[in-house]
């Protein structure tokens, strides 16, 4: 087996832990602002998980780069999943460890071919929903002006900002929280294009078996080939005629 | 006349009255909101309307699912069906009950091939307005920080969510309501992506007439035609020379 | 010259005045509700020329009417234009006469060939903002809630609505206020599948000159062609050895 | 070297410093915006550092018209750089001469062959979303009801322009805020067209390589040019049997 398949291989079998150990740092990333103020014990616990969870897609990269063939290539090619192992530990910030998570994953889920642009697209959808809501609430609830304080709003908040409708009954107020909204907007536009494109495209497939062009091109291909098909009879009777000849 | 063709039979032959049936269920979903508070006989009697057109609905499944000659088969493909038949049993909420009767409508007017898609969008969107507009007066107007307290308030905040214009001069404060305005919004960005990709699909049709490369094509195989219509004649003439030369 | 063509020529020929009379009614149509109170004499002047281009209009239709050689068929397929111009007699509303007037010159614009598509689109959608912008003006000002009271507010609320941007610093509050903005509303949606399905016709019309599939058909045609070519020469060969033999 | 290509050549070496002048410029707008009072020093720095950009691309218009070989047509075909150049001249607005900046720059980043699409596009909205920003401050912070006040609050309010999100929480009161805010707003829809049909044109090429229709043709190509092969083949025979014959 070559060096190259083995990372292929790697890949396969620890996809699905991964996204399982992905799953545990997102509830360990939940919890302590969900229930606040969290006991010490839990608070303890929470960030645990989430530095095992980091290390194990640091070492997953590690052990990716020591099986791949040409090592170079592969951290030109995967510099964002270098950045996203790398970036929590010079600014260990929760938000970014969120974010860096959402990207490995991601990249992961990527590779398996096995799911589809559909499924990919809303699972990115509802990481994003939720990401979004989690760092909203533990952003603005301290905020002096805030009006982000329960979950349900933040959830609510992130909804209204994803689709574009933005009531603005609840907004952000701190710098870092309207960080956070921006990337829902980028993301919400993204969304409508990728759904907007998704329909369209279907529309178009549809469209595009009436297509008359294409239909006479296919009816001149097939009237040339009866008059070739015409002359070699009438060249085969030449032929066969000096074959008589000849005899 | 096979078992087959009696069950599409029995759905040509049913499709009207059921949708009679649905328009009679909006009305009685309807009156008992905008008239609040209902007088005790006219809540009885919308309430009975409700339970003998979902009684009918399932009727309908039952005797299609009779008909039909594989049902192992029929149960799997219409498992939305029965959901939205069985769900309003085990729970017997309201809200689900106007959701089962939108699905089944859907599925069925979905199932008449003279229905085109654009209409089937356009009545899809109105009976969610309808709905979601009707759904959110009844869950917020007994809110006491509801801001959604008339039929006319609920109507326009449907109609400035499903358009993610979203002014926020009126939004849903629970819980439920919530869920009800996401969905609303949802069903914006799906109508938006319809509305877009029809559309481009017109714009691209037209467009495609003009395609270049094509029209070089047709050209390349006019031209090649009329090549091998040429060798057909020198080949034509080589031939009668042949014959003149036996005769 | 026969009837069909003097119809064409009458459209032909009545095109701009039709337009200018629109300009008109416009202007008599906006200056009652900007300069209000507005003086008698001037609110006299300005319902007559109302009047008048609504009488213009339908001498035009009758006219047309009268040149058409089928017309029944006339009738039948332009049964929105007979609808504008009887309209307003039936209930002789300020606001129908503009939808009216807009409605009579969108069919005239979109008959002559000269006037592109982006270009009825921008019309339209300039019309459409300047009518709402006048229509909501009107209502809303005498409304006891209405924050939408002066023309700068109104052209600002259209553009928010419009670009469903929504900010809900001004909203309609009254029934026909909010009828005119669920208007704009649509429009927009329908504005912003024209922007985009314009775009990516374009994009696609580019991203088809680099089709593989074609290129790789062009390819095969070509080299088909060459084979013929060279088959061609052979078979003439052939011609003239044999014309040698004879001589 | 002929008059053309040194008209090229000259905008291929200009590309970069023109560049580099448009950020500079970019900063002089910005710093009196943001450093609100500005010292009077720094204030005369900045006009004078924005006059020299102007000037430089004054000059640079002037140059290519001189190298340009058909003068007449490059002022009828550059017409827009033209009034870029005169308008701020005309009526020395501090916003014109930023709009004009913008422009300038990017029709000669559009000349760019090397410069994608896509990063045209991006650049654009970094460029609207500064210039909004910048522009909607100095408009806005001295305003009585104004409540767009610091450089944060105006960003957070391009975004939730741009995105058609629209909050609320922050919006123009001034008739020229609201001018800039319409052209972001436009700017907005179109980002969003671009967006989608980035994505849109994506899939449908993806799609286009499963066509049926196109397969179909390419098969039988390749079926008539294996005809006109065997025909080639017995002509060939025809031939060599003649040779045989004369020798």
């Amino acid at each position: 087996m070559s060096d190259r398949s083995a990372q292929a291989q790697w890949e396969r079998y620890t996809q699905r832990p991964l996204l399982a150990l992905a799953v545990a740092f997102a509830i360990a990333y939940a919890v302590p602002i969900v229930d606040n103020p969290a006991s010490p014990v839990l608070a303890v616990v929470c960030t645990a998980t989430e530095w095992a969870v980091w290390a194990a897609f640091a070492v997953d990269y590690l052990i990716r780069l020591a099986l791949s063939p040409r090592r170079r290539e592969f951290v030109r090619t995967h510099w964002i999943d270098l950045g996203a192992v790398v970036l929590p530990l010079l600014q260990p910030l929760r938000l970014l460890r969120m974010v860096s998570t959402l990207l490995l994953v991601g990249r992961r889920a990527r590779m398996a071919s096995q799911i589809r642009l559909t499924t990919y697209v809303a699972g990115a959808v509802v990481g994003l929903l939720m990401f979004g809501s989690l760092a909203v609430l533990s952003v603005e609830r301290d905020s002096p002006n805030g009006n982000i304080r329960t979950l349900g709003d933040a959830v609510w908040w992130s909804f209204t900002t994803m689709t574009t409708v933005g009531y603005g009954d609840h907004a952000p107020t701190t710098g870092l929280g309207r960080m956070i909204a921006v990337g829902l907007m980028l993301s919400g536009i993204a969304l409508l294009g990728v759904v907007t494109a998704n329909i369209a495209a279907w529309f178009i497939a549809r469209f595009e078996k009436d297509d008359v062009e294409e239909r006479r091109q296919t009816e001149a291909i097939a009237s040339l080939a009866e008059e070739v098909r015409l002359l070699r009879t009438e060249v085969a009777r030449l032929v066969d005629e000096r074959e008589q000849q000849r005899s």
